[in-house]
């Protein structure tokens, strides 16, 4: 209908299709075609959303290739580890572009997935082929893609927040540690007994110290950037809110920079990127300061004492973490503004 | 510049005026020609809203009619009490629309307004030629109007809940009882030690008991729909939330209704006016179910055993209890679509 | 052990087994002998609940009345519905004394119990048996009593703030609206998306509207000091915080009353009962006052222009609105001061 | 009266002193004899802390060495930076033991306290005369003496999970990183745009990074410890929470260790100390665990990829890493059981 592409949601019914189905209604360019869901089909969409009441009035379909072959342009995939390994290649094969939320496709190396997710990797074939939209450092690979690995939540916080520093040398790769603070929401809809209400409000802690599945894909951006292998150390946290992920980074300086001379980098690096913001010396990013919004807001701070600098990365981890780089991947890959239906301001306070 | 309604906003670096500027960003109509504070002229707007660096470049203004006139269409105030009592007639008399979000304009009666706020009233005249600026209620009196007084949170949500029944003559207007609850933002960016967030987190109070201004502004309306004078009891309490405005009014029915009667009744009342919605018999909306949304959502109950009927109404209260409507109401004074930028999904989670 | 009275928890696992623990750990006169739970037998305790490790480091048992007649003196139920309806009786007939923390054994009425909880009531005999331990109300008959229906969370907040105007016919009972707001941790440690943190942080809802079981038990004490059958209305909302409970009543006064007199009343009905505290005029109590401890917090308002009084009574749902009142129950059935191993002050802030 | 030990509270208005009198309440050894502030003198204690209603109904006084002579023998400090270093001489000169939770005299090189707190220092000869009383390392000074130095809050929390390491050499003191996360009550209750509620809730943010007073005292602690100057990076964040603390912290091993080989030696380090919990391999502590008790709870975990260590250390600011840990020092110095008075179970949920 009237021209736009058409979209369809896998996985609807997660807060991460939740929050593709909240962007594309912004989106001039597209429609939303299907709202598509393992289970419940049939069901009134906004029955298990009612702040989509009289705004989403479709109902759940069924995954089903051939009806999304005739219906769809590009599908999002907002779907548990391993359902984009099976799904994937035969959307693509059906002639539909593809941009996976999911962690199925980031890792070029299956047996690291396997090591990690401890699920059945994806063909090497379609590992090769997806892209990995991290769109401020490997845009330029999106345009005219049919399939798109979207990165994580926290490997984009963190590695937005490291790669001017290893690419240009700055930093000693084998010194970094990264410490993640994330909000509840990235756990998604589905019930544990760490998401109850009155577990992890007033609370905090640690979680898959050392174990965490976004290690490895964070390391292989840092690595192409460096030009060497790095490994690091990285650490979750779950906070008692909702949305936000904030990531406090660390490693030696190669040499002496002052404050000013590692934001230069920053600001030279992302130079034209609008949905990276550098704060100045001095000044730290809060997570509600970029909250609702495709938003990564950085600053930075050179400890003379220790010759560490310290990078704080913040993101809304809905959406530059998983739908808003997802709606900008698409842009790009159709050779649009990226900030097509992104413009959202900040919802504060 | 470019054809579009000029904007300032007075009182700009409140919650308020802040959320004004979301909004406005997103108006396709206007542009923000000016953000004016009584305080900090000269200062970058986004040195105290990071949230907006790079969005909002400009710098504070002084109160300034004169510059105002030369460069404005229509001015919001988001100011404190008293500040609209002075100010709004010299805008309207240099030529200026004003939509006054603060609660100087709002009661018809000088008296009353003193008696509840403890300030002295604006000028008679200018009380009269405020349009109250309920939209779903009274929008019909908007068009073309120069001087707005926009509803409070409180009211708005409050007799949304109660306006069809007390048209209708349905419920028994001397049994009226609304409790409401309400987030912090509601307090303002103001200091106060009941707003500390280690006094506030975890927390819940009534205030104000049987003493809140709102409470007239709340019974003028019903009394002006039920044709009759409306005396009511009216309780706020604060919870440990940003925002979201819930309130449950309580009043005797007049004759038997079921569920369905009272929600037909409501369907029928604010038919065709897409930022009210009713939720189906058994279900009520919570206040996250409209955040970020110009929305108000509401669902009854009958209780057969009592005869009364309770009706919950919620709203965002800096957007349809503030700069939602504010943004509704100009598009309703200029004659435009009344959603025009408002299209915004509520934020969920 | 020692010649303390030895105690057996049944559902142990749950937040008002788990509350009970705190507290009984502070009881002079008494020891925990066993944590029993339905599932889960054999585990050790403190790994379902870590912040207990090396302070109970007991595994689970299963429920076995005749292991619990050898080992403990009474017997603590916090259970859900229905297992209580099958156990006390047997646990009574084993010479044991029972304090019952769930509702199966509060209504007299065995038909009303099944219409509202929608599960078969207990025994007749035991439901007759049973004494209500509304502390403060009903205190006297609890001393040597050996069977005890400890008062619901929401019943304990809402009757402690009528009782006393009803005893003296203050209030018109055909007017009573009562709007309660609790923390999360009400509803238990059961997972549900109602309670999944994204969910119901930054939010509030109603539930229940008009078919709370807390209703019937409300009422039965109201009727029971009133002298009348008392219909009321009874509403829920839940917030976003983990412990307390607000409950705004709404009465009409069969008279003129000031705030003193009202307070007065108040203080006088309460005078000697130390987990009652009444605020002075123009006060009002907060939830997170009384956090963590056994009190009642009660402040009141008169409106002399709808002659309504306004009473707000908050406790800890988890203390006085179960395990502190149960632990309370004890010391009066035991003939103790009432007050033993109660004596928290509130955790503030 | 009654022999037990008289305590006075200066600065008892704060988070700090309020927590002081809810520990020493419950302490069967002393008696609170006098509640002081510098400002306020001669109101109602509990006007300001409606909690504490009927519990303490003491007048507050003003800061009078001659009168706490007299009715005190002990004097806990619980001021803002600067009150100490004026008072504490005063106060062991007439004869008064001082316990002070302030940070006035943790730093034995006044220099270096001028540097980090921009404060002029105490006399050197208190500096020196000041016991540092982070009770499971250095406790055993703290017997007999009469003038301590209460540890802050993050030093508490980040040495307790170091100690072990450095002590025994297991890891290189030039790597240490310590990222800390607290909740918001550890500002205080000073007011302040920071800790406005509608700012912090639903957010996070770092704050002094590389700036923060706490640094140089766990650099003292960990150089005592190790017997070599040790500088860190220290981190601290905001969390949307109001009590605990939870510090991660990393440094590389000296050679290769396992989970249970770190886990042994802290066992080792900490065995007999009843506050110090450590949790078996595998498991971190949450903050919530330890909420309202004098708890340190401690996991680690080993990276073999990296050969570093993370330790997840938690308090309860306000308990362990404030009046808790004062109460403990009191102990300690009477020569009393350490753990008199403090055998709180954490409140959870």
């Amino acid at each position: 209908m009237s021209g736009k592409l058409r979209a369809a949601i896998v996985g609807s019914t997660g807060y991460g299709g939740v929050e593709l189905i909240r962007l594309l209604l912004q989106h001039p360019e597209v429609d939303i075609a299907s709202v598509i869901s393992s289970s419940n089909a049939g069901a009134l969409y906004a029955e298990g959303y009612p702040h989509l009441s009289e705004i989403i009035t479709d109902r759940l379909e069924a995954i089903d290739v051939e009806a999304m072959k005739g219906k769809a342009d590009v599908v999002f995939l907002a779907t548990p580890h391993g359902v984009s390994t099976e799904l994937s290649p035969k959307l693509v094969e059906a002639g539909l572009k593809v941009i996976d939320v999911s962690g199925d496709l980031r890792l070029k190396r299956g047996d690291v997935y396997e090591k990690w997710y401890k699920h059945k990797p994806a063909d090497p074939a379609y590992l090769e082929r997806a892209v990995y939209g991290l769109c401020e450092v490997f845009g330029s690979d999106v345009l005219g893609a049919d399939l798109i690995a979207n990165p994580g939540c926290f490997p984009t916080a963190t590695a937005l927040g490291l790669v001017p520093l290893l690419a240009e040398g700055w930093i000693d790769a084998e010194t970094i540690v990264s410490d993640a603070k994330t909000g509840v929401s990235g756990a998604g809809r589905g019930l544990g007994l760490s998401y109850h209400y009155s577990e992890i409000n007033e609370n905090t802690l640690a979680y898959k110290v050392n174990r965490h599945q976004h290690t490895p894909e964070i390391e292989q951006t840092l690595s192409r950037v460096a030009g060497q292998q790095v490994t690091m150390t990285f650490t979750t946290h779950l906070l008692p809110m909702t949305r936000g992920i904030l990531v406090t980074s660390y490693a030696k300086l190669t040499q002496k920079r002052t404050d000013e001379e590692v934001l230069d980098l920053f600001r030279n690096y992302y130079e034209g990127r609008r949905f990276v913001r550098i704060r100045p010396a001095g000044k730290w990013p809060a997570t509600k300061e970029v909250l609702g919004s495709n938003y990564c807001d950085i600053g930075v701070s050179v400890d003379e004492r220790t010759n560490r600098v310290t990078v704080i990365s913040v993101i809304d981890n809905l959406v530059k973490g998983a739908a808003g780089q997802a709606v900008q991947n698409l842009n790009l890959m159709m050779g649009w503004d990226e900030g097509l239906g992104l413009a959202f301001t900040p919802v504060y306070p």
